[in-house]
C-alpha cells in the first residue's frame, strides 16, 4: 500500500503548472511510451527483453518515494552535487530494504535501486520513453501559455537528450510524427521555432 | 497526448471519496502488483509470457478514454444491460480507430480492444491484480471513516472474486500476508470482521 | 442525499480544463437562463407553464446520475450507437425506480425520465438554456487559451443549434446583447471570428 | 456570466470540510426540496405559486455574488450586527443595480433583492428547503468524523428551525423518512442523540 | 488553532484565478516584503521599531478570521458602504474578545485590531508590503492570460497607490528593480504598456 | 517572486493527509506562535531581539525553496545521512546566492542559510514554535481518524522535543493551556493517552 505515496507525489514541486502530474501516472505513461517504441524496434529486427523493460518502465522512479521528486535546480547544480545526492538517495534505499522487507524478498528490491537507463537496448528505451514523458509535459504548460522560462528549458533540455539516443527507427519516428504534430499545434508559446532551433543544430 | 485523458478520469465517480485516484494510476499500481504475482508464479515453475501481462496490465482500462469510468450503479444492473454497454463500448472504439489511428497501427489497437480478462495465466494475474487495487482503495476509505456502504460492497465483492481465482501460490501469498497486513491495521470501519467473514463461506 | 452525486459529477469529463464545472451547478444555471428567457417570451405574450420549466430545468441531466457525464467522442459517435446508449440509461433508471423508490413516488420519477427538450415552449426554452451554457463554458476556456479544439467544437455546435431554436424574442436578445458582449470580449483565441463565420451561414 | 461567481463562492469558508459545496450547486438543491415538499402540499389541497417558487427558490443567495458566504461569528452575532451587514448588502446590491444594469430589467432584479423568507407558502417551502440542506451538510461532516462543534451547532439549529415551519405534511413527512433515514445512518458522531434531544423539547 | 482558518480563506474569492492564494500565505509574503525594505530604510539612517513591523506584518488580515475576504465590490463601494462594513467587523471582533479571550490577553487582541497602516514608518511599510503582494498577485494573473478586468483593475490600483508612499529609497528600488523585472517578463497581457502609462502619470 | 514557490510545497509529501499545509502558511504560523511565547517571556523578564526573532520565524524554512520538502524517511535517517544533505543544501544555495544574486545583497541571504535553532532565546521561540505547528497539524489529522502512524510518530516526536526547550514560563503555559486543550479535544484516535504517556516520562 506504500506505492500509493507516489500517486501523491507530483512531478516539478514548487512550480506553477496549470496542470499537475503525480509520479504513478508519469510511470505508467512511460510504460506505455516504452511499448510503442519497444514495438517498433522489434518490428525492425531487435530483441527484446519484454521483462526487463516491463520492470524497467514501472519502477523506474521508484526512489522518489524515499526522497520525493526533488526540486528542479537540484537537477541543474553541479555533477559534484548531483552524485553526492544520489549517494544519499541510495544509502536510504539500502537503509529501508535491509530493515522492512523481508529477506526473501530483498534481492528484488536491491535489483530495482539500480539506475534504469543503462546501455542495454532497453535501457535507451526507457530514457526516451522518460525523456518523452517530459516533453509532453513541458509542452503543454507551453501552449496553454504558462509563461514559467523552465518550462522551455524543460522542453529544450529533453529534446535534445532525445535525438542522441541510438535507436535509430524510434527516433526517426519521434522526428517525423510526435514532433510534427508538436509543431502543428496551436501553442502560447513559439515552440515551433524552438523545436527547429534545436533540430538544426 | 490522448493519453492524459486517463490521468484525468476519476474512479468512482459521483462518490464521496477521501482520496481520489485517477485511471492512469490504477494502472500503474495494477502493473506493479502483476509483476509480484508474475514473479511468485514462475518462481513455482509457470511459464509467464511478460510481453503479453506488460500489455494487458498498462491497456486494461484504456477504453475508458471512450466512454470514462461508468458510474457504480451501472455496474450492478442486470447482464442483458451491461451487455448492452460492452457493446456500445466496442463500437466506440472501433469506429475510432478506424477513423483516427494510421492503418499501419490500427491492428495493434485492434488487439487493445479484447478483454484482457481471459482464461490464460496472464488474464488471471490481470484480474487479480485488478481485484487487489479495488481492495486496498476501498479498505482506505473505510479505514479512513468514510460511512458509504458502496466501499464496503466494492471491497466484498473483490475480495469474493480474488479468493475464487486459481492461482494457488499467488491466492495463499494475498491471505496469509496481504489480508492479514488489512486485518492487523487500525480502521473505522470494522473490515476485519467483514473479511472474516468472507473468509469463512 | 445521492443528489450530492451531481455535486460530484464534473462536466467535459477526461479533457483539460482551467475551470470544472459540476452537473448541480450547470442545472442550477440553466434555471436562471430559463426563467430569464420565459420572462422575456411571457412579455411578449406567449403562455409558460412555470412549474413545468422549473421540473424539466431543474431535473435536465438527473440521468446522470445513474451513467455520469458520458465522454465526449460518445457524444460525437453515430446515431445508432447514440440510440443504444439512451436506451440502457432509460432501462437503468427504470431498474431504479422500480428497486429503490417507494410506489407513491414512482410516477414522479417516471415523469422525470422523459426527454425534456420536446417541442413545447419549456422544452424549447430548456434547449436554448442547456446549450447557453455550453457556449458560455467554451467560451471561457477559450478565452483563458486552452487549445483543445474540442472547445473549438463545442462553442460552434452550441451556437449552430441555439439559431436554430424557434424561440424568435429570446433568440433575438441572445443575438443582439450576450453574443455582442462575447464578441467584445478580449480572448486568447480568436472567437469573435467564429462567432461572425457561423452568424454568415 | 458573472453567475460563475456563486459557482465559485464555498459555503462555511473558513472551517475545515471533507467535503466543500459551492453555493451554484446548493441553491439547485434547495430548488429539488422545495419542488419536492411543494407537491406533498399540493396533493394536500394547498395552491402553489410555481413561479414565484421557482424564483424564490434559484435566487436566494443571489446577494452573496456581492458580499460572499459571510463567515459563521458573523451569523452568530447579535441582532443589531446582524441588521447592519443586512443593510450594507442592500446598498451594494442597490447601487449595483442602478449602475450595471439596463433600465429594462432593473425592476426584476430590485425584485431579487427582497428576502425570499417570508410567510408566504412559497417563502416557507424556501426556508424549509434552505434549512434542510444545512441539515444535510452538516450531517455529512459530523458522520464522517469532523470534530468541529460549529457542525453540529449548525446540525441542531437547522433542526429546530425546521420544526417550527408551519407546513404540517411536509414537516411529518420530514421527520418521519428523512430524519428517520439520518438516524439510521452509521455516523462517527452520534447524530442520534443529537437528534432524539431535539425532538424531546 | 483557529488560526489555521486563515489559511483556508482564500483572497479574492468568486474569482476566477489560475493560482488561489490563501490569507496565512498572503500574511507571510507581506512579513517577508516588509523586512526587506525595512532593511533599505534602516541602511539609509531610518529607525525601524522592529518588533512593532514584526506585529503589523503578521497580523493586518487577522481581522478576515471574523469576516473573512470580503468581495471585490464592496471593495469599490462607496466610502460610506465602507465605513459601515469596518464598523460591522470591528464590533464583531470586539465581541469576540469579550466573550471568548482570557482577561490577561484582551490588551493584546485589543491592540491587533488597530488598523495597521497609519502614519508611523512601519505603518507604510506595510502599505507597501501589502499593495506588493497585491501587484505580484494580479500580474501572476495576467501573464497567464487571466481575461478578468478586474486583474488590471487591482494592478493599476495597487501600482499607484505604492508609488505615492513616502519611502523614497523603498519606493525608488521599487520602480528601478522590481517594477523593470516585471516589465522584463513574457505578458500576455501587455503589461508593460500598462505600467508605463501609470508612471507617466 | 520566487517565493511563492514556498506556496506551492506542501509540507509532508507523499503521505495521505485529510488537510495539505504548504510552507509559506507554515512559516506565518510558526511566526504567531513566536511571538505569543516571546512576549510571555519579555513579560517575565527576558530580553527579546525582535529583528532577530522575527528573521528567524520568517526565514526557518527557506532552504526549501532549494530542494522542497524532504520526505518523512529521510528525516528519520541515520545522523550520518542526515549531515551529507544538510552539506548538499548549504551547497546549492551558496551556488544560487553567488550565481543569482546582486552582490550587495549577498551578506543578507548568506545569514539566512545558518540554522535558526541556535542556543540564543530567539532559536529555542524558533524551535519551540516550529514543533508546535508540527503538535497542531499531526493532532488535526489524528483526530479527524487518519490512521497513517506516521502521525502518531510526529506529534510524540514534536512533543518530546517541546518538554524539553529550557524555556520555563512558555513551556509552562504550553503543558498548561495548550495541551490541556488539545486532551479536552473530541479525537478519533486516542491522543489524551499518548499525550499522558509521554509526559509521565
Amino acid at each position: 500500500m506504500s506505492m500509493n505515496d507516489l500517486e501523491r507525489i507530483i512531478r516539478a514541486p514548487g512550480r506553477f503548472k496549470f496542470e499537475e502530474h503525480n509520479v504513478a501516472a508519469h510511470s505508467w505513461k512511460v510504460s506505455q511510451y516504452a511499448m510503442f517504441f519497444a514495438t517498433i524496434e522489434e518490428n525492425s529486427g531487435a530483441t527484446i527483453n519484454w521483462k526487463l523493460l516491463y520492470e524497467k518502465t514501472i519502477n523506474h522512479d521508484f526512489a522518489e518515494i524515499f526522497i520525493g521528486d526533488i526540486k528542479t535546480p537540484v537537477k541543474h547544480a553541479s555533477p559534484e552535487l548531483k552524485q553526492m545526492l544520489t549517494h544519499v538517495e541510495e544509502k536510504m534505499m539500502e537503509k529501508f530494504i535491509l530493515e522492512e522487507i523481508p529477506a526473501e524478498f530483498q534481492p528484488v528490491f536491491f535489483d530495482r535501486m539500480k539506475e534504469g537507463k543503462d546501455q542495454t537496448i532497453e535501457g535507451k528505451l526507457l530514457e526516451l520513453s522518460d525523456k518523452l514523458d517530459q516533453v509532453y509535459e513541458s509542452f503543454s504548460e507551453l501552449k496553454r501559455g504558462n509563461t514559467d522560462p523552465e518550462f522551455v528549458h524543460m522542453y529544450e533540455s529533453a529534446l535534445r537528450k532525445i535525438l542522441q539516443i541510438p535507436l535509430e527507427k524510434s527516433i526517426t519516428y519521434f522526428r517525423e510524427v510526435m514532433l510534427q504534430d508538436i509543431m502543428d499545434e496551436e501553442s502560447a508559446t513559439d515552440v515551433k521555432s524552438i523545436t527547429l532551433q534545436i533540430l538544426r543544430n
